[in-house]
C-alpha cells in the first residue's frame, strides 16, 4: 500500500497556531518534508519545530530565494522523486506548509506532480488573511461583503478596478511595492481605510495603519487590508506595535 | 481591573481542526459565550464540547434562526449587556466563533458593542474558504492569482462582474441561490470548473463537482468555488461523498 502525502497547514507563524490535527500529523510523522532557504532557517519548520520527533527523516526542499526564478522547477522534480520514493515504499510524507497549503502556498507544486499518483490529504490551517485581521482588531467581511484578495506585484491599471468592486480588499506579498501601493490608495482616498500588518503572529510582528508605515520596502510576509464596507469600521488611532 | 473579551476562532466543524491556541483558551476558560438557535443544539458549542470545562458558566445568545430577520438589534444589546457585567467583574469572556471571528462571523455584533469599553484578542480559525478547497483537492490560489469571496445572495448582475474578473472564486452561503448560481455559472461557461462543498470537514460533509449537484435548496453551510487560473487545476471526474 502506498503512503499519503498529507499537505499540513502551519498557520501564519505562531506555533500554537497550528491547528490539534496539523500537531498531531506532526508529531506522529516518520517523513517530514519542507520548504527550506538557501541560506539560513526554514520558516515553515520553525513553526512545527516544537512538534517534529527526533528520529524523523526530514526532506528539506531547498529553494534559492531570489522571487523572479521561483518555482525552480528542476528542485521541485528532484524533490517530488524523492518523497515519492518514499511513498511507492508506503510511508507517509508530511509536508509542512506556511499558513494554508492551498492558499498562494508552494505545496501546490508538490500536489501537482504527485497527487495523481499517491493518496492525498490536505489540513487547513489559519491564513494569514485572518491573522492580520485579527491584530489589526478589525472585522475583515461582514454579511454581503464582497472580499477580493489582490497579490502586491499586479500593476495598479489591474488592482484599481479590482478596489473599487469590493468592500473589502487584502493585498498580499506587499513587498517592494509598498510605496506604490500606498500612492495608489492615497489616490483612491482610501489611505485612512487602510492598515498593514508585518509578520502576523511572529514575536517581530508590526501592526501600523497604513499611513503611519514608513516609505520604503516591506518584508515578503506583510499585507495592507482595505476595508470600506457599510459598517465603516474604523482602525484604532494608532497601534503600539 | 477588566477582562478581556476573547474572540475564538474554532474552524469549520472538526474538532481537531481548532487551533492550540483555541483549544486552551476554552479549556481554561470560567465563562464562555456562543451563538446557538432557538431549537437545537449550538454549532460553535459543538465543535468546543469536548474542551469546554465542565464548570464554566455558559452563555447562549439565542439568535432565531430566520435569516431576513438577523442580526436582531436587542438580541444581542441583551447579550453584550450580560458579557460586559462579567468583563466588569473581571473576568474573561471567551466568545465561541464557527470559522474565524473576523471572516462573514457574528461576532463582530458583539465587538462592536464592546470593543470601545473592554480590552479584546481575536484567535484566528481556519475558514470555510480553505477547508473547502482541501475538500476539493484543488488549490484555492497561487501565485498571482486574483481571490474573489462573493455572497451567494447577491443578484446575477452584480456577481457576473466580479466572476470574470478574477482567477479564483469562493461563493458563500449558496443556501436557497443554489439553482440559480448553478445557471449563472452555466451560461458563463463556468460550470466544469466548480466544484460544491457542503459542511466541509463535518461527518455529514458533501463534496460534488457543481454539474453534479441535484437541483433544489443547499444548506447554508455550503460553497462553490471556482477556478480559471493558469494552471487549470482540474477537479477530479467525481467525488465518493
Amino acid at each position: 500500500m502506498k503512503g499519503t502525502l498529507y499537505g499540513v497547514g502551519l498557520g501564519p507563524g505562531d506555533p500554537e497556531l497550528m491547528t490539534l490535527k496539523a500537531h498531531r500529523l506532526i508529531s506522529q510523522a516518520e517523513v517530514i518534508a519542507y520548504p527550506a532557504p538557501d541560506s539560513g532557517q526554514s520558516f515553515a519548520r520553525s513553526i512545527a519545530a516544537k512538534a517534529i520527533p527526533p528520529d524523523a527523516r526530514e526532506i528539506p526542499i531547498v529553494v534559492p530565494m531570489r522571487v523572479d526564478r521561483f518555482p525552480a522547477k528542476e528542485i521541485y522534480d528532484t524533490a517530488a522523486g524523492e518523497i515519492a520514493s518514499v511513498l511507492e515504499a508506503g510511508t507517509d510524507v508530511v509536508t509542512l506548509c506556511e499558513g494554508d497549503p492551498f492558499f498562494y502556498g508552494s505545496f501546490m507544486y508538490l500536489f501537482e506532480r504527485l497527487s495523481d499518483r499517491f493518496p492525498c490529504e490536505i489540513v487547513p490551517g489559519v491564513t494569514s488573511l485572518t491573522a492580520c485581521a485579527s491584530r489589526l482588531l478589525r472585522p475583515l467581511t461582514s454579511r454581503t461583503d464582497v472580499l477580493t484578495v489582490l497579490p502586491g506585484p499586479l500593476d495598479d491599471e489591474a488592482l484599481r478596478p479590482k478596489i473599487e468592486a469590493a468592500q473589502a480588499i487584502a493585498i498580499m506579498k506587499v513587498g517592494r511595492h509598498l510605496d506604490r501601493l500606498k500612492a495608489l490608495l492615497t489616490d483612491m482616498g482610501l489611505l485612512d481605510t487602510a492598515g498593514y500588518v508585518e509578520r502576523a503572529s511572529l514575536p517581530d510582528q508590526k501592526v501600523f495603519r497604513l499611513a503611519d508605515v514608513p516609505a520604503g520596502s516591506a518584508p515578503y510576509f506583510s499585507m495592507i487590508l482595505i476595508y470600506k464596507g457599510d459598517e465603516a469600521w474604523t482602525l484604532p488611532p494608532s497601534f503600539s506595535s
